[in-house]
């Protein structure tokens, strides 16, 4: 198959996950279970609003990058944030710096997580559709079961994000 | 003063600096000691290079970004990095998350450092020029004389720089 013929049964994916809205579509592998939240085009790209380290037994360093939308509410302080925000956070495992004594560094990337803001689609869960993907693979159901408990519990004050922008 | 003429005052100290290339305008307060390097415009949108931190006594996490010239050469492994690469490394103090036990995040700035590439210009440092700012002023000449000897020391085969790409 040539890589043409691959971007077009990509594409076709694609539209068929986004005609079916939050159904999981389980031959793609690309959606999350219950959301039907995918891994955003370009998101590597985008802007940095903070880092994060995570304690043992995870032991990460992480990065919460935003779309512009999402940029332009943390800015102007808007909350809710507004639908079609997309929040990306990298994650690696946190590793000594081989060449720098004190500092540690990031090494095999771990996961890569996803909020969605839709207020309609995901009014169930505080207008917020979650992903979290394992090289490139979304995880299982039981542990997107975990997501809205968490951030309901903790950070509904502040739109369900634990993430402030560092200036 | 109002702030049209602020401006045009500002603007004509860049035009000066520009025009003295590397000389320290000592009055302007915007450009690093020895080097002339100045906090480029625009920074903090720039791509993510890597998250890192630093333990004691600075405990500090950080984030090192950089503009399109720095981001192209990382995806293609270009070394030496061509002239007109810029990255910023931006710091924050190391707190505890109030919202969740396990975090750590970024608290107060602290400081942000410049390394830009001009091989003629920088030929006696590697090549590289060095700013680090403090509340957007640069840091006294003692600081800046310590830059190069320890990027020399322990990332001479990196073209003198520490951080590596975090995919």
């Amino acid at each position: 198959m040539k890589l043409t013929s691959l971007a077009v049964f990509g594409t076709a994916i694609a539209v068929a996950a986004l005609t079916a809205g939050s159904v999981v579509l389980a031959d793609s592998g690309a959606v999350s279970p219950i959301y039907g939240v995918r891994l955003p085009e370009g998101y590597r790209t985008w802007q940095l609003i903070a880092p994060a380290q995570e304690a043992a037994p995870l032991d990460e360093l992480r990065a919460v990058l935003g779309n512009d939308r999402a940029i332009k509410a943390y800015q102007a302080s808007t909350l809710p944030f507004p639908d079609g925000t997309v929040l990306v956070k990298l994650a690696w495992k946190h590793v000594q710096s081989p060449e720098f004594e004190p500092a540690s560094i990031p090494g095999a990337a771990t996961t890569v997580q996803v909020m969605v803001k839709d207020s309609k689609k995901y009014a169930s869960t505080g207008g917020w559709g979650f992903g979290r993907f394992i090289n490139g693979k979304p995880a299982d159901e039981a542990q997107h079961q975990t997501c809205f408990a968490c951030h309901q519990a903790r950070v509904q004050n502040h739109d369900f994000v634990f993430t402030r922008f560092a200036p």
